[in-house]
């Protein structure tokens, strides 16, 4: 048996009502990417028999194989084992094993479940396999059916990764037919329509790119044919080399663990002075484990009296320049270097609205200096969008300032300063 | 018309890849459910003529009012209008109007886009209202077919949303049957079984509650049928009262917001002092809009130096006791109060993981201290969970125990220290 195509069947009434955003079809969907396959639908339902009924119908009609996310827990809106016995026309059945199983489960945790919620999670689909659920009481089922194979699994998301990932890849991927081969190329820096014209003239036939822009990065994704692994691997190279100093090394997960790499690699230490993102950026680099081995600490100034009292801000520059100001932002960046003492730093202000704009500086002006050693950089930027999006903006702008700061040998770019 | 049932096409290949997490849906779901409606289903489909076809006929086949969400770009995948045209047996045709609109939009942004793009995006299917799209170029359409209505609206996710409230719901509204009327009481501080336990000894018979638990809330959910909204708002005045002080306030969108109301009328000013956090509070409080009025800045303490040189936290507490201990947190709170001279005080230390851990202080044991003017509250918490999960709880959990901390007569709850 291969398959070819695999399809996607959400439950749960709060996917629709907006309760709950539905991150596993994004999770799902990455992870089967990787093994060179799309989902080539997936359908989300209620928790209502007849509309479960039918989209399961037909999903079984149209894959080789479906993946149907939640509807197994104890309560009564719980309809998907029974929706799956009905259309492929098998038993439930309790199963004893499953039952002790979820006791354990309950037991090691000091949970206390009544006998009538074990029950229901401990029927099974005769004639399927049970997939083990380690991080919750519902077991999955994988079940072998005429014409494809159905997967049944529950919807909390840190189960459900876990067991995609512990039983389901395991016994899908010898099966499945790999439509393309992937892979992806992370820019900061650099605006979309520079990054495209980069990418294009390193392209070579068979390889297609297509570009996502993130708040963080740029993302340029390389898809050549299945078989074509050794050539997309070539062009990815070259593609790597012509967006240096932009791309983001392959083995840094995120901006702020690529500038980790870096600080540790030098041995410098880092703190940020913040205002206008509060301590965003200071918890994005903490976001990485094993930080503290380069991030000392933040002062976040919101208040002037802070910028004055804390960082070393005189009250002239504040009063003459204001608080979004080159000036002050020189300052705060000389107050984490003598007072502080760190190698390197990251000082940011700026107004991030709604309130608080003027005509001379509205909101979205963002002022972003960074620091290593004796060395300084200021630039100002202007940001579009509401304040969550400016702060975002913001936080990711002056990790990247650094990143680019911390390079060997850094290529400035006078462009992407309006975004 | 009336419509009683809506579905959603999504169409975009990134959304099965996992390349874009499909926010619309939730948010779009969150709109209707206002207006007392849920949608019926959703299916994804791939930038595929066959398979958006094939989806965007069944719907149509199924349902009063059709949404389909993205396709509507420049490029050689954007097949929305050409499919939508072909399944209604209507004809494309350009539109100068739209052209027009389309090259004054990106003049205004200094943007130059050739004229194909502008042309692919300006053809207008016939028989359709055309809707304007204020913050990109593909505009949408408001088609009455046969049977039913179809929508067609752009997918970038600002694009859609402002579309949907100043174009879509404005025609929507008054043809929708509303199927339920709903009202949401947010808690915060006690575990979600004596939440339900509580809600449901103020239930009247009508209205059903449900729950959901995220990491900054427990949100319940009463519903109750759509004539009976006086019932609701009963039963809802009921609910909060009876959950009080654990319930948000209904005019704070968040426990930051909730947490910003009491200081604001308190007059009283606050500050964070962070280590595992790492300025995650800082960040959150400063999310809220004009939280300069009573926040005034905090301290990121990250490496133990912080803590001592600028927290004057004594030496010889963190060698005795520890960076993750009481007496850590009681000088922290003591360093805000006296060295940065502010009325309230956040601390936080605690092991995110993934390294850190010992028997004695293993990986989700976190301090949280809290102080309201002379007032002190430490609480030790363990919660499970990655370095993400370990930070976000972590953060909410410090919040709501200030919250707490500044209602008029706290009940103080021995409950929900292991979570």
């Amino acid at each position: 048996m291969t398959i070819h195509t695999i399809e996607v069947v959400c439950t749960g009434s709060e996917l629709l009502l907006g309760d709950t955003l539905n991150t596993n079809l994004a999770w799902l969907g990455q992870e089967l990417a990787a093994s060179g396959t799309q989902l080539v639908r997936e359908t989300c339902v209620p928790d209502e028999r007849s509309a479960m009924a039918d989209a399961l119908r037909a999903a079984l009609s149209r894959s080789d194989a479906v993946i149907v996310i939640g509807g197994l827990g104890p309560t009564r809106d719980d309809l998907t084992r029974s929706v799956a016995a009905e259309i492929l026309g098998r038993e439930l059945a309790a199963s004893e094993e499953v039952a002790a199983g979820i006791r354990r489960f309950l037991q090691g945790r000091g949970l206390n479940v009544p006998e009538a919620a074990i029950a229901a999670q401990s029927e099974v689909l005769v004639g399927s396999e049970v997939l083990a659920n380690g991080n919750g009481t519902a077991p999955g089922f994988w079940c072998v059916a005429d014409a494809a194979i159905l997967v049944l699994l529950p919807g909390p998301p840190h189960e459900f990764r876990a067991m995609v990932r512990g039983e389901v890849l395991p016994r899908l991927r010898p099966l499945l037919v790999p439509q393309f081969a992937r892979a992806e190329i992370r820019v900061a820096g650099i605006p979309e329509s520079q990054v495209a014209a980069i990418v294009e003239g390193s392209m070579l036939a068979g390889v297609v790119p297509a570009y996502c822009a993130k708040p963080e990065c740029i993302s340029v994704r390389l898809e050549a044919r299945a078989n074509d692994g050794p050539l997309l691997a070539r062009v990815t190279q070259r593609v790597r080399r012509a967006l240096a100093p932009y791309a983001l090394p392959a083995d840094a997960a995120t901006l702020a663990a690529a500038v980790g790499q870096l600080l540790r690699a030098q041995g410098l230490t880092l703190a940020t002075a913040e205002s206008c993102t509060g301590g965003g950026v200071a918890a994005i680099l903490t976001d990485v484990p094993g930080c503290s081995d380069y991030f000392e600490g933040a002062v976040v100034s919101y208040s002037n009296r802070w910028k004055r009292d804390f960082l070393d801000v005189p009250g002239e520059i504040l009063d003459r320049f204001g608080a979004v100001s080159e000036e002050t932002i020189r300052s705060m960046l000389d107050g984490l270097a003598t007072r502080y003492g760190v190698g390197c730093g990251i000082a940011v202000s700026g107004i991030a609205g709604p309130g608080g704009g003027t005509p001379d500086k509205p909101v979205g002006l963002v002022l972003i200096g960074t620091a290593v050693g004796p060395a300084r950089q200021v630039r100002t930027l202007h940001f579009r969008g509401d304040r969550d999006e400016v702060r975002r903006r913001t936080v990711f702008a002056a990790l990247n300032q650094l990143r680019m700061n911390l390079l060997p040998q850094t290529v400035h770019s006078a462009a992407a300063n309006h975004q």
